[in-house]
């Protein structure tokens, strides 16, 4: 079920190379990659991440901004669109075609609901 | 002119409590509050995050996701938006008000080069 998330956000999401369930501590639970896309290296891009989101979330936090539920990082080549699932845990999916990134955002918050049901 | 983008932005985002153009050493340059917000503390908030973007900057950079463009922090009672403008300044624009996150990107982008015309 997790798995099948991961590759719905994927296969629905034009331009992603795929998606990653990940603790905030770097440790990936599971991934899923599109077709063609297997040699994307999503886990270390979500690693690299992990940590500095949970400096992002102190400092919303402290900001009285509130518990962050989405963080998306764009840049000219590639984007990351990230859903906090938990305290632990959060969903990230990698764009290469960033015309899609509505789109992206669009289908990590409607898989949200069932992997945080599996966490 | 500066101020008159900065203005625009809030202005023209339902929802937005403050606009700010800031170097990604944490000093701002200038600022606008909407009507009703002056007491929002934008300065803080994007100062909080700015050194926190140099990080992300670097990873993006390193994963080979080319330059970071934009930044989007959404907590669930504000969002902060923010836009690369160069590679010493952003502006960024407080969000109190969730439902209108697509537009305030679209006013950031919009008033992008204006605001680069000055720096």
């Amino acid at each position: 079920m997790l798995l099948e998330s991961l590759q719905k956000i994927v296969r629905k999401t034009p331009g992603a190379a795929g998606a990653i369930l990940m603790g905030f501590d770097g440790i990936a639970v599971m991934q899923s990659l599109a077709p063609g896309c297997e040699d994307t290296d999503i886990e270390s891009a979500a690693m690299e991440f992990s940590f500095r989101f949970i400096e992002l979330r102190k400092a919303a936090q402290s900001l009285g901004m509130g518990d962050v539920t989405d963080i998306t990082i764009k840049a000219d080549k590639q984007a990351l669109l990230c859903r906090v699932l938990s305290d632990e845990y959060f969903v990230a999916v990698l764009l290469t075609d960033l015309g899609h990134l509505g789109r992206g955002r669009w289908n990590l918050r409607a898989q949200s609901a069932e992997l945080r049901a599996e966490l």
